[in-house]
């Protein structure tokens, strides 16, 4: 497929292969693509806190305001939006944030390169996808180290086999072999032929957003990408109440190609933003609506994800904390207020923590953030797999641990489903008191997919447990990460189209002098 | 205070000692006592599931019917109510069984030794207590062994200066160095005299119960007793729909002496019912009703309280999955049950897993079957802490470990107060656009308060951790509980009150012969 082709790709079912492959392609592509919740979302908040918070956020933006700094084409926007502009501070009137916010599309599709994998964002949809920004990996074989590209791809490959995970996510890990005005172009590659899940592109330069931009459109071409969303952008807003020129120029350069800009306000309380859960949860709607409203300002309609990304800190200490209560708190609040938006919601959880190796903290902060994440009805959960250290670390064996748990996330949220089928009372009259059901027939025939059935996760009795030497769920997630490595088969790509991409890295990468920092 | 005498235990936040004692004794009279849960509770299912869940239960009782195995007291009580009896087998009318629970309190003070630790439980009120019933106990120093009586009182200690646990359990660990028929007068010695919070007496056998409640009379008095509730008596169902004679007779002892009785129906999905989670629910909840109703029905008005407990088989290996999906799903749905049926509800989930040790496993399933049970409305949480391999062993670093997520869970259901004070515009016009807020007044104000600070998780650096010797959170836990039992100060006691008590133990261990099985 050409830049100017038809979207075509080919499902990888559809191909032979071996029993491995087979496995790993029939798990990955039965089961991704559009997910619906199909459980209530949690309301923390009653509709006078929501529209407190509200009227607080209204009021930062207009009395206090936001600053988009060095960025002389988003200040003209603005002011010829009606905003007040004061040098580089911009200020709104009550409500028109929320009034410049309403082109944006409640629900898109998020096309995948494998149509079968397109997911939709917004509404009931869930897509959850790996850790972002890890600078270190570890495994239990290596140990902690700076990320590699194959490391990078080796986490795009096991996003890909597993059924867990709707998208391959952006900068997975940084690829620090490779220099930083590079790195965009490899990470773009491997998203987009080690994989055919939804994928984010580089956003650190304009230029690099541009080259993201125009690697995806040898893929699914211009046209396509006109009036489909194929990708996102993630836009860090420099909190307290800053959008900064590289971040406003990347988000400009997506939103003029009709691509995704998810808006990620990041406070950790009491630095970023006052200390309270409330205070956190006003700012971040004030800086998202503000964001929100410049996608909206370059192209009207451009669809968009109201991001978050919040956290404590030990005020004694300085610590960050992740998954705490009062982050879980400022997470569901603010799905509560994306949805008064009417605006696709990424969670500021996951399963993310700041414990420094795999263990029952990580995983106790991991649960606890995924929890609050999936009930507030969060439509994309980033940091769903392999996040430690507070995102320093991608960890191969939290991967596929927080695998595990996004499973039993997945199968939690499709319900319970009462029917005459469920309730069986044919089984009542088959058992009965006294009686064990094993032997029923609807047991007989639930047995196999009644319940999620983890891959790691060990219920199997004390004595076998030592038999076996003990086996930590750690040591179990290292087997298992290998194993989906080792099944791992790349979905296909048409040549001429992998040849397009290897050439245009090539060609930029021959253009660039090597950047390192 | 006399077995006849009013109640007047000491605070023991009235007396003296050391700093470490004070200290112990201050977390914990400062905290428990009454706790109410100031977030909604979560609606997983809708009015037309659970009226189909409840048209399945009286299905259940009317044409199914439940057992009530060698107590011919209890089909008389049942006849008399006007239900059919067949046998042992017991039929209620639909809407009979529903309409014997009625006089059933919605809500009711559990009295503690020390008026501090008095418990409501109903409405939004959250009571967390430990593991209940696990031959063995773990630690790092000394492994996996079976449990002791000093093993026991250890786990009635640390609940004791715990501030997130606001009740001593009941058979926390089993003292399997002390005969079966003698058990019950060592536990409630502890519970006893080791503590001040409310607990469980023993319920193996109708003379246990008589000797349990006794002792309560020793301590709190005969008459107090008569219309205040000071202990509860877990009564299992041996589901699927059979009440046995043991239990049934206990169940007769505590409602006579109106204490309150909590009915647990135990079902292992796809063994003790079908393997569908709606049919876990409905047949839940017939069992609890049944059994309510017999309470009822011995003492109008006697409190209970509607438990649970279920998990999901691995159906292939029999392995039982603790905090699993499905699970999770029917904790909710039984939550809203109970509130339908105004009475107070005691989750099936808790810290707990299938787990060997207490590692990532352990901490997902636990912080997972958690937040069903909180965000479920559960009124009182078994087995908050402690819990490992199913039940079947109470781990003292798992027991630190959960008191760290406990505590989490119980500042977040505070919830996050939206005022003028959390929202404080003050600090955006100290600090604003690109100003750090760490030295904004509100942050000086609200730093030692703002966020709850775990005793365990460790946030710091990963080179600060690799220094120390890369401790995981579980050798973090060891020294958490043996620094928690070395602060550890006994709740006070009138000498007279303890001496009448040790009398009682004394005299009954001489009129027993020493059963081993």
């Amino acid at each position: 497929m050409s830049e100017s082709g038809a979207v075509q790709p080919v499902s990888p079912a559809r191909r032979g292969g071996g029993r491995a492959g087979r496995a790993a392609r029939q798990g990955s592509i039965a089961r991704t693509g559009p997910f619906r919740r199909r459980i209530p979302a949690y309301e923390l908040l009653d509709e006078s806190d929501l529209a407190e918070l509200e009227a607080q956020a209204d009021w930062i933006l207009s009395e206090i305001g936001i600053d988009f700094r060095g960025d002389g084409e988003a200040l003209r926007l603005f002011a010829e939006a009606g905003c007040e502009i004061e040098g580089e501070r911009v200020r709104f009137r009550p409500g028109q944030a929320r009034a410049l916010c309403a082109t944006a599309p409640a629900s898109f599709t998020l096309h995948a390169r494998d149509p079968a994998c397109s997911v939709i964002l917004g509404g009931d949809h869930l897509v959850l996808m790996p850790g972002y920004g890890s600078p270190f990996v570890t495994d239990l074989d290596r140990g902690r180290r700076y990320a590699t590209i194959e490391d990078f791809r080796n986490f795009v490959r096991l996003a890909w086999v597993s059924p867990w995970l709707h998208h391959s996510g952006g900068t997975v890990c940084e690829p620090t072999d490779i220099p930083v005005n590079k790195r965009h172009l490899d990470m773009m590659l491997a998203h987009l032929t080690l994989s055919a899940k939804p994928f984010m592109g580089g956003v650190t330069s304009l230029s690099r957003a541009e080259d993201s931009i125009a690697m995806a459109r040898l893929v699914f071409g211009r046209e396509f990408m006109q009036s489909h969303a194929v990708m996102q952008a993630n836009i860090n807003v420099n909190s307290p109440l800053v959008y900064d020129e590289t971040m406003t120029g990347a988000l400009r350069a997506y939103a003029a190609a009709n691509q995704c800009v998810c808006l990620s306000p990041a406070i950790f309380s009491g630095a970023m933003g006052p200390v309270t859960p409330a205070a956190v949860a006003a700012q971040t709607h004030a800086e998202a609506m503000a964001g929100i409203a410049l996608v909206q300002l370059v192209r009207p309609g451009c669809p968009v994800v109201y991001g978050s990304f919040h956290n404590t800190m030990n005020l004694r200490s300085g610590a960050l904390s992740f998954g705490s209560p009062e982050a879980n708190l400022v997470t569901m609040a603010l799905a509560q207020l994306a949805r008064r938006l009417a605006v696709p919601v990424r969670s500021g959880g996951g399963q993310i923590t700041a414990a420094n190796s795999a263990d029952g903290q990580a995983m106790a902060d991991s649960t606890s953030a995924m929890w609050a994440t999936i009930l507030s009805g969060a439509n994309q959960v980033w940091h769903a797999a392999g996040w430690l250290e507070g995102g320093l670390t991608m960890g191969y064996e939290k991967f596929a641990m927080d695998l595990d748990a996004s499973g039993a996330m997945l199968r939690m949220v499709t319900g319970m489903a009462v029917n005459e089928d469920t309730l069986t009372r044919a089984s009542y009259r088959e058992a009965g008191p006294g009686v064990n059901f094993l032997s029923t027939a609807h047991t007989i025939q639930h047995f196999a997919s009644a319940n999620f059935i983890p891959d790691i996760a060990d219920a199997g009795p004390y004595e076998t447990w030592v038999e076996r030497g003990r086996p930590t769920v750690v040591e179990r997630a290292n087997d298992r990460w290998k194993e989906m490595l080792a099944g791992y088969v790349a979905p296909p790509i048409a040549p001429q189209v992998a040849a397009s991409l290897q050439e245009f890295v090539a060609r930029r990468k021959a253009e660039l002098p090597d950047e390192w920092y």
